[in-house]
């Protein structure tokens, strides 16, 4: 592997996410709604559209550049799940008038009252969804609030209420089924509830969009929900195996590096994987910067992942500190580390080296970054 | 300034840098010194030509990537200072035999025969500097391990011998004017030990380079080495604040970011600067996702930002949580976040917004990414 790629390189196991599309999409069928997956975790075109055969309903972006790329591609159905400010109307506006069915987030009066006021200027109807806060975690408008029927109430002219939006981020610090499938129905729940509030006050309120990769997989039921949104399910990463939702073996990608040195005397490796190939990101802080594994992806406990500079990572050998850690891991050494989270670690990469199945070639697939 | 925009986006300020380079190589000249920037933290070549105009003498890459770009812009004296491994040699050998003056680092005898192998097989003599541990913080040989010994020897045929290299990263840790001249001091007297005994052995050794922003800035002289390398001077960052190397109103770069909501009873402002903007590192601990300023760059210590997702930004304000936060904050207000580690921010943005000086035209300077 080695003499074909220059490390450190993202590796895409293709075999494995399109597994992990099926299982999330599979699921959704199941419970009767639709699914549109969070490509923010991919920013890949080749993994939309793989998202999309499986029978995905639209997308859901985290910024604007993402909604520019994917439409350019020729996906017209995208939620931005970020709530709107005013310095990004314009950039909106645009992807509207070039026949983007563009669905955009809002949370408080004012910028309901803004977002009218740009479209009813600008001879457009922006359609909306109310951000809704079912679990304390970050953003959005609680359901019994008095500011949700104020939104909805700013929400005409140049601005249309199309229905809400909640993303159970708590659910990250989860970790066993019962308190997962109970945080999926209070998600579910509480969402609804915002839902049927805004009807009661006289709103059509068509869609009630609820998700996250570990309460998608864990609800027992989501009725008079009519969409879900999930996005790191794709790759799945070390803190979905930590909150319970996947195993190890269901990682599809992982960071190829080569080890460049030793400090014997400490049973340190030195590879050429450092932060800025696996990010910053400690996940749950259990594995260090990522799991260690061998060249073919089989883990090996034996190799902690605890420190990292910009281009090295040091790898701990968890045996006593002598020669053999240079003898079992020489300069050269390729190995493959599984990331703590995948949309942040793919981010750090400009594409996917999409793992040959079958003897085929390497494919690479490329990513966009930005704003 | 949010008209015109779109958030987040990463800002220069372009005359704070211009002071940073012209300190860092004012005191160089005063010591005697060649300077070598290391362009990992900018990877932007207006920056680079700026370091290079104020007198640097060629520059430091930790990517081939860097390599690349800068000597297709011109740059042609070029030290790769990560050690090199197998797979990334055909790539040297491409960029040295298009003209490229690119010295390789090495630690260990396995590579030091392969790179000299290489050479030989290939017809070109690689110029390479051994890496010495000064620190024991990462990487390299200490002076007196008969390793060192071992690499010069076999450095040769395709290989040659130019010097030896460190980098004291462990000063990163230091708060204290004495504790940074003392290690200044550490790393330039082991280096330089490291080179008297490779001369001793019989090699000419003609470079010993040194470096690393504190250090650089805290030496009382740099006897016997001919070289500096220092990368985040020219932007600082709030882990050189904290180190003690610069001031606040020193730093360079900042990320502009918007409220896009607030949570009132916990005194939280949302913002749409998340870590995909400001990165995962959080410096030394101190002041969460970074030092949160207004729109013209004046700290305001009454925000904390101690919580972070992909693309929002969680602030908290540290007076009695009610409803004036959004009074004093509404959304649309714009802020800017000054980074705890410029390398690590500035890498998760594709381009610079330079700021206006003297009422022009604000600048976009591109920025490259990958390997």
């Amino acid at each position: 592997m080695d003499a074909i790629l220059e490390t450190p390189a993202l590796l895409l196991d293709e075999a494995r996410m399109q597994r992990n599309i099926a299982r999330m999409q599979g699921r959704m069928d199941q419970l009767g709604v639709a699914f549109r997956p969070h490509v923010k975790t991919s920013k890949c075109l080749e993994v939309a559209r793989r998202q999309l055969a499986a029978g995905a309903r639209g997308i859901t972006v985290s910024t604007l550049k993402e909604a520019e790329e994917f439409f350019g591609a020729g996906i017209d159905d995208i939620l931005y799940a970020v709530a709107i400010v005013p310095n990004k109307l314009n950039h909106a506006l645009k992807l509207i008038r070039a026949g983007l069915r563009l669905t955009l987030l809002v949370e408080s009066s004012a910028m309901a009252q803004q977002l009218a006021a740009h479209g009813a200027e600008h001879g457009v109807c922006y359609e909306a969804l109310i951000e809704i806060d079912t679990d304390g975690h970050r953003s959005g408008v609680k359901p019994d609030d008095p500011v949700l029927l104020e939104i909805a109430a700013a929400l005409n002219g140049g601005a249309h209420l199309k229905g809400v939006m909640t993303h159970a981020g708590a659910s990250y610090d989860l970790n066993t089924p019962e308190a997962l499938a109970a945080m999926a129905e209070q998600e579910r729940a509480r969402c609804v509830a915002a839902a049927t509030r805004l009807r009661a006050a006289g709103h059509a309120c068509p869609v009630v969009s609820v998700g996250s990769t570990p309460t998608a997989l864990s609800a027992a039921h989501l009725e008079d929900v009519t969409e879900v949104r999930a996005g790191v399910y794709v790759f799945f990463d070390m803190v979905m195996v930590d909150v319970g939702v996947c195993r190890v073996d269901e990682v599809a990608i992982s960071v190829l590096c080569t080890v460049i040195g030793h400090q014997q005397d400490k049973g340190w490796i030195i590879t050429d994987g450092g932060w800025m190939a696996m990010s910053r990101d400690l996940g749950h802080d259990h594995h260090g910067y990522g799991m260690v594994c061998d060249a073919d992806g089989q883990p090996l406990p034996e190799l902690g992942f605890g420190k990292a500079n910009q281009e090295h990572g040091v790898l701990q050998w968890r045996g006593a500190p002598d020669v053999s850690v240079a003898q079992r891991y020489p300069v050269g050494t390729s190995l493959r580390v599984l990331p703590n989270h995948a949309c942040a670690t793919a981010a750090q990469h400009g594409q996917y080296h999409v793992i040959p199945q079958n003897g085929g070639d390497w494919q690479v697939w490329p990513r966009f970054s930005g704003w």
